[in-house]
């Protein structure tokens, strides 16, 4: 079977913009405003990669378990990680953070909304990911498991609000590779392997499964995030749809910064590799996954 | 047997602070200054109603089903509500809500840890909720239950970021019956609701109780802003440990704004008598939920 990534990026795309549409109260709805604000951020053109990697996670699961296809309902798994990914990008351009009036091409929901919306919107995101997991079509103990894992990874404690907080106390200080690591592996690189690891076990992954994503999830993340680096130093601001060049300019700890482009585009490489390497078990079934995390690295934008 | 108010407070209270204590993360724990703003909130001095409401709706559950005292790991629910409530008032008293400077007597979190770190703050004690509730000593089935009944309560859909919108846009318009009562059943009341409800899940409650509980939680909820709206008007800051008359200076919509002082205070009375009304099946059993819903609205600060 040839694995055509650029189909399972576009399935994933629709299947996730489908479910969020069902899943976010309309704009018909009182209070418009927020959720207005909510549909504003969230339907700003993002590339759903997260709930990509959850249904790739799950797809791999159910095949190397002799099943096949996506499990049902995995849709909304994606959609709340995608409400979480969203609500901590609308509170990391607010002015009292990185202040960014531009996020994916778009004026930022303080800019269109006023900044007491955009801290609720924010907020609302956060809940109504919560309202979605708690009604997943799953046993409720994976459901349940899925929510510890999440709100674990999205936390204070080596997770997303952490690298947060870490990023905006390291502004202005010279980076070191040991606060680059810790910075990334929380803010982006959290939420990006649990991600893969609530897919695999809303598909039904044992321990040893878990381990593998997690080992999986947590070198593609890294490698995700170094790329990500690279591209803001590189590209300009139209083709990357957000403000470029802006983390050099507020000395924020990138990895290029720490070990320069070529040096970065090595690692990126190398990471992916030992994260191919920790699904070696699931063979040709991990085939999807594979694509998506490779693709993560290859892109220009 | 003889109901002590004042001791079932006095108990929730130390068994929510236990609780809390052991289930944030503590401040030596990186990165520190998130950890203490989450800390400076939640123990400000808060009188920890919510959980006091849902240990007693699951005392009342045991008890009418047959059993006696609390279920094991009540307080772990009311310390995840304490936390849900502690982030709403962080970021209702940010500058781009309502700019409060001062809280339960002490300075808020902004002014303390300053915007960003406070925004952080109030999102961690959000996630840190979901991190609570997904580790709850009773059944899966129970506990994704009680995750969605309180991230719906919370939400913008008659929960209480839509009370927050709500009240936010109403600003510096004349309050109108409709409104004061939308506004109030959804910013504090469906927080209320939801403790209660929660907390007689948790124990067991089936759709009956459940039924009972909210047309309660519903009533209780109410008689408690229309106090803590007379409260504001009648009381100094320094009693009420927050900027008083201030609701009245920025014209939110409150109930004796709309109905007066003493209408106010026999409409508490009344929706107390009728939140008891709705738990007359429960008989003694419901003795101490009744008696801190009594304190509710006989409190004078």
């Amino acid at each position: 079977m040839q694995t055509d990534v650029n189909q399972i990026l576009r399935e994933g795309v629709e299947r996730t913009d489908e479910a969020l549409e069902r899943l976010l109260p309309p704009v018909t709805q009182a209070p418009a405003s927020i959720h207005g604000a909510m549909r504003h951020s969230v339907f700003a053109g993002g590339k759903r990669l997260r709930p990509v990697l959850a249904m790739e996670a799950a797809r791999t699961m159910r095949t190397a378990h002799g099943g096949a296809g996506l499990p049902e309902g995995i849709e909304d798994l994606g959609a709340a990680i995608e409400m979480l990914h969203t609500y901590s990008l609308i509170h990391d351009d607010l002015p009292a953070l990185d202040n960014d009036d531009l996020r994916r091409g778009k004026p930022t929901c303080h800019v269109a909304f006023g900044e007491a919306i955009a801290i609720l919107a924010g907020d609302a995101l956060q809940t109504q990911a919560y309202v979605t997991l708690a009604k997943l079509k799953c046993a409720a103990e994976r459901a349940v498991k899925i929510v510890g894992q999440i709100a674990e990874a999205t936390g204070t404690v080596e997770g997303m609000i952490g690298g947060q907080v870490l990023d905006l106390e390291g502004e202005h200080t010279r980076p070191t590779a040991e606060s680059v690591a810790a910075i990334h592996r929380a803010k982006t690189g959290a939420l990006i392997r649990v991600s893969i690891v609530a897919g695999g076990v809303y598909a039904g992954a044992d321990a040893e499964d878990t381990r593998r994503l997690t080992e999986f999830g947590t070198k593609a993340g890294l490698a995700f995030q170094i790329v990500d680096d690279v591209l803001d130093m590189t590209q300009d601001s139209e083709h990357l749809g957000k403000t470029a060049g802006k983390d050099v300019a507020s000395d924020k700890a990138t990895w290029p910064a720490v070990f320069g482009i070529e040096q970065s585009k090595k690692d990126a490489a190398r990471l992916i590799a030992e994260a191919f390497a920790a699904l070696e078990a699931y063979g040709g079934a991990a085939e999807g996954l594979k694509a998506v995390a490779r693709y993560l690295v290859e892109r220009t934008h």
